[in-house]
């Protein structure tokens, strides 16, 4: 029996892009794919069943375990049967590591070889974080893909200090698979999934499964090694992390051309915090197959849509009296039924609506576009598709 | 050609109560019916579709003329083809006439024969609230329901100053008459269902249907005399106002016992922000047909659910890691799916997403109450349903 957590296969390739299918112990999910961000345990102003409807059709989200450890905590969690359970979501979770979300808070953190203390945000009280701690409560929140813990660097780190964090991440990897290897014997996955609910023909273990992340900050030997290091340990897919914390727009599309090709082919590749919709399309072109980001559900609550032609401000008076969907291109519940000047006016006297809708939006926009990219590498399309997208992306809202 | 603006068959009675339907110029309405309160145009931090669904079906939504008028404005409404169009509803729309608004400004407005003067609460700006302006407002929302502007008297005021406030009331109700007549000749109502759109047996005019107000605050001696005097002018249908403004239980009650049966019997009888559950069917039981109240969709934003078995406050901690659902008896999408464990979380962490549970699931309580309610009458179990509901809503959650 060598069954594993998760299956990868790749179903077509145009240049560096791939489109494939993960195999999770809660059923497919289809790359290249954007993971929506359920922060808290929710996808801020979503509805599960609009995350479900075939307009969406969202078939993995992401969950944060800082913010889940520190509030509800994972024992309540642990003890309302997992994260699935607890949130009602029976599609694939993915759980980050709790490691960017410590570095975030700056002053507040003080990191050693051990782990990282650090004063929660909610209440001021001390904690600590190592990868013991994170893969203890992503077993006890049970979600299918489990992160490694790792340390960032900041985006402008220097060499020196890029090298010594990303040591400590690879240090931290290998502390991170041998905690989780003992945590699944020991049973302790909170989302287990038992061998008479996976199909009888499954190749799947029911287990949960475990990702590694290549940190060192611009510096592509860094990169390089951190790969290399990352990949020793062996792990169920790898992302990049360490991306979008400020650098420049042309690093991070560096870093990640040197770096995903280089990355197992074989294995899911996880671009981690990215992005907007043209760092979408351009990292899949560079050959990344999984994405997360709050952009369209924060961008949403502060009154911005993503449209096929770029972003719109709700707030701006010249929508006062528009009858025009957001997009006219778009299909989608919000856009078939609600005018720029209705939802203009909902953001404006602060109802809780507007969030809602241009939440639901952007979502849409940000889960369609990768449905296209899916096909249009799937058709040998892409490179065509990515041309003319990022034309109109960058064309503007009329 | 004698067409009506709206028709009211009734279907079933037992004992003072009444079932019947509503025939608008855009659909029928089961009564007794409850009616979602949509303030701006949105029933706080509910989609269209949520209240469309099967599960909720409402039938008949309320938006409010003084909030409209000062947001967006009448003639952003009327440029964007009046509020259905405006916000994307295609029911039922019932108005207020901004009267009873005004009237809670307090020190800020200032009533005069001609009309009220006050200061609007989004800019400060003064304003000048009348009949005549109330029915151009309704004209330009095009609602398939006007209620005609009254004035309000505290439910605790002298018999003399009701009865002026009273009198000044049936005043309004002739002006208010003879300007819907005037807008609906000009063709000035927003709404307008034209002939070919209705069916062709249709017994309806397409123009909007016209309420007047019963007021006289606690003394029933006005509170009938201000329904002849409404009555003689002639409505479409006939609302009690001025209750659940701060008088107690009894008071209601009382009034609506004596009033609902003298009301024309032919006419939908409508009272006006009530209530509670039990208020609700209590009302029922006195003869009246329609009821809106903010109760569900505000509580439900501050953590208070309704239940079959009376109310549950979400923030307390007896449901930290309770996995039952808000109430065990209902069957709506929250109940379905999610825990207290988890609302308590979303609620207790600030997240959107508790308001609009919270909110369903006391739309979903309030409309399924009326829905069993409306059975019960046709069934002439009424009073057996009556006296369960109470039981069980009093006695209390668990």
């Amino acid at each position: 029996m060598n069954k594993k957590a998760i299956g990868y296969e790749i179903i077509a390739r145009d240049g560096e892009a791939r489109s494939g299918v993960i195999k999770t112990r809660r059923g497919a999910v289809e790359t290249p794919v954007f993971m929506p961000v359920g922060t808290l345990g929710t996808v801020k102003g979503t509805r599960f069943e609009a995350l479900e409807s075939a307009e969406l059709d969202a078939r993995i989200i992401l969950g944060n375990t800082y913010h889940l450890w520190l509030r509800p905590g994972e024992e309540t969690i642990r003890e309302c049967g997992g994260l699935h359970r607890f949130v009602g979501w029976g599609r694939p979770l993915l759980t980050d590591s709790g490691g960017f979300q410590v570095w975030s808070l700056g002053a507040l953190r003080k990191i050693t070889e051990e782990g990282t203390e650090f004063r929660s945000h909610v209440d001021g009280s001390a904690r600590f974080l190592s990868p013991e701690v994170s893969m203890q409560v992503q077993a006890a929140l049970g979600s299918d893909i489990v992160m490694a813990f790792d340390e960032c660097a900041p985006g402008d780190a220097s060499h020196e200090g890029a090298r010594e964090s990303m040591l400590l991440t690879a240090r931290w990897a290998g502390r991170s698979r041998l905690s989780f290897d003992a945590l699944q014997k020991e049973g302790l996955d909170a989302g287990r999934v038992g061998e008479r609910e996976l199909p009888s023909d499954s190749e799947l273990s029911g287990a949960q499964a475990l990702f590694g992340i290549v940190q060192g900050a611009a510096h592509l030997d860094l990169r390089r090694e951190s790969l290399e290091r990352t990949a020793a340990i062996g792990f169920d897919g790898y992302a990049i992390g360490g991306l979008s914390v400020g650098e420049e727009k042309g690093v991070m599309y560096r870093v990640v051309e040197e770096i995903a090709p280089l990355m197992p082919g074989d294995k899911p590749r996880y671009l981690m915090g990215v992005g907007t919709p043209e760092d979408l399309v351009e990292c899949v072109a560079r050959g990344v197959d999984m994405f997360d980001c709050v952009l369209p559900t924060r961008n949403g609550r502060t009154g911005q849509a993503f449209t096929s032609r770029g972003r719109l401000n709700i707030k701006n008076a010249q929508w006062a009296r528009d009858r025009r969907p957001l997009d006219e291109q778009c299909a989608c519940s919000v856009c078939r039924r609600h005018s720029r000047a209705y939802l203009r006016h909902l953001y404006l006297t602060g109802e809780m609506l507007a969030s809602i809708l241009l939440t639901h939006h952007n979502l849409a926009f940000f889960l369609d576009t990768m449905r296209i990219v899916r096909q249009a590498i799937r058709s040998g399309d892409f490179t065509r598709f990515r041309r003319e997208f990022l034309e109109a992306v960058g064309s503007g809202v009329a």
